[in-house]
């Protein structure tokens, strides 16, 4: 086996940060990442299941940006909005997007949102810098553990769209979400940043969004016109609602550990004899992000 | 169904690129992209067809950077080589890593090939700058219809990790790369620019390469220990071997074109009213691509 981007010797371990980046740490810094306080537990309360076909999705909500989104997305889980629904359009490359595309099917909870964009930087605003300054952005880092942008010349912050990222899809209007949302299965597509209200991020089973059944982009914009034809969500289901043992539990890395400080700056640098091109030394935080461990 | 990054009226037709960007063009310049000489026929000789469980996979071979890799990729795939093989190493979020784990298995066209990471820039080259500066490259852009990078300083140019991109692995010695290969299946892992060898990509049956099955990026560096769990590769077939009736044809849009050109200028200023935030004016190649049409 090629190592390609690795090796493995006797003075060094081999991590592979949330299946993005291939990394290595001394054993020492290997025992400190491991200690309890360098990852959080991520609360079921904060997590959706899509159930499809070819198995489990677990969604990893944030209020951070867009708390009525969050809000509004248990509700639609919890009346089992969603339990039958598909991914009606999805485009290699972008997005996959599920929910009703009639538009048609009843629920007290379908009235338009107010657009949750972005935020106001605060002096309790959470944000840690990774990036300064970004190629499509002042600044990128992470709010909490989610890959975040700020501005501040414009005095905001706001979670970037990365593989995985989930947001609601919207009209032309900013205020005018409902019930539909995307998942991003390809190169982030950043010019959605600061344009739609992302509210969480896909944590496990991300290649069962990606095995998702294409549309063509070049008929009907992705939408897939045979419901036959779609991939089914067969029903999704708020974490706290799963059957204790069929719960899956997660942790996710502090930003501030050193274990992930270890690993950005590894990246920066790529000290590693592995690599014979050392890099430009910036950082794209949809690619370096905060590993998430599966316990159970 | 809600638009999300689209709207339609009854003055613009919707385009979107490679899956990948949403654009808008006027009926007037849609007609132009619609043109012959705005894009060109991809020649079979010129593919590789994979074919796994669920669906058929077909690669686009560049030799522009690296044609040793491209000529052991076709001379193995008509061994018969990697027929039986499977993706051994599956990383979410990375790379699926395809070919002959143990390295047992025989074959003439498995010496050690020189590094091909970078080519010379020369009056020749056919290089098109995209975007300058870029923020992991001194620049980016296209050569012939790949995404590439360009250092002026160093004199040098590559072919630009994206999600679907293909290069052999290697070990930590430049010139090590025999049989192995990886597609890159997540966010550009871009640190790997100008230290593989890239020699082609994914231009159709990339969601199955997506829904390969992941190993555990903790454990064994993401390599899935048991054969039976992996995902196989039937068959990989030069797309002049396949019989003609199974061929696909493809065409690529020019770089030059004016329907790309334009989608690019809207991609820089997002010039669209679903656009509430119009972006920094730069450009990701990785995420704006030009556009790969299947004829049949």
């Amino acid at each position: 086996m090629k190592n390609m981007t690795i090796n493995i010797s006797t003075s060094f371990l081999r991590i592979v940060s949330l299946g993005l980046a291939v990394i290595w740490l001394s054993l020492s810094s290997l025992a400190t990442a491991l200690a309890n306080d360098d990852a959080v537990p991520i609360e079921n309360e904060d997590t959706v299941y899509l159930y499809l076909e070819s198995g489990v999705v677990v969604i990893h909500l944030s209020s951070a940006i867009a708390p009525a989104h969050v809000k509004r997305f248990k509700a639609l889980v919890s009346e089992g909005f969603y339990n039958g629904l598909d991914f009606y359009r999805v485009i290699d490359g972008f997005v996959a997007q599920g929910g009703d595309v009639t538009e048609t099917k009843v629920s007290v909870n379908k009235t338009p949102l107010r657009a949750e964009f972005t935020r106001e930087i605060t002096p309790e605003s959470s944000f840690v810098v990774v990036q300064s300054p970004e190629f499509l952005a002042e600044q990128t880092g992470f709010i909490d553990s989610f890959p975040a942008g700020r501005s501040q010349s414009d005095k905001v912050e706001w979670l970037v769209h990365c593989p995985g990222t989930i947001a609601m899809a919207r009209d032309n209007a900013a205020d005018s979400a409902t019930t539909e949302f995307y998942i991003v299965i390809g190169q982030a597509p950043r010019h959605l940043d600061r344009n739609m209200s992302v509210f969480g991020r896909v944590i496990h089973g991300m290649q069962h969004v990606q095995a998702a059944k294409r549309g063509d982009r070049d008929q009907d914009s992705g939408v897939i016109q045979s419901p036959a034809q779609r991939t089914k969500i067969l029903a999704a289901k708020l974490g706290n609602a799963v059957a204790p043992e069929k719960q899956l539990q997660f942790t996710v890395e502090t930003v501030s550990s050193e274990a992930f400080q270890s690993r950005l700056e590894s990246a920066r640098t790529l000290d590693n004899p592995f690599f014979h091109f050392k890099g430009s030394g910036n950082i794209d935080v949809c690619y370096y992000q905060p590993r998430i461990t599966q316990l159970k």
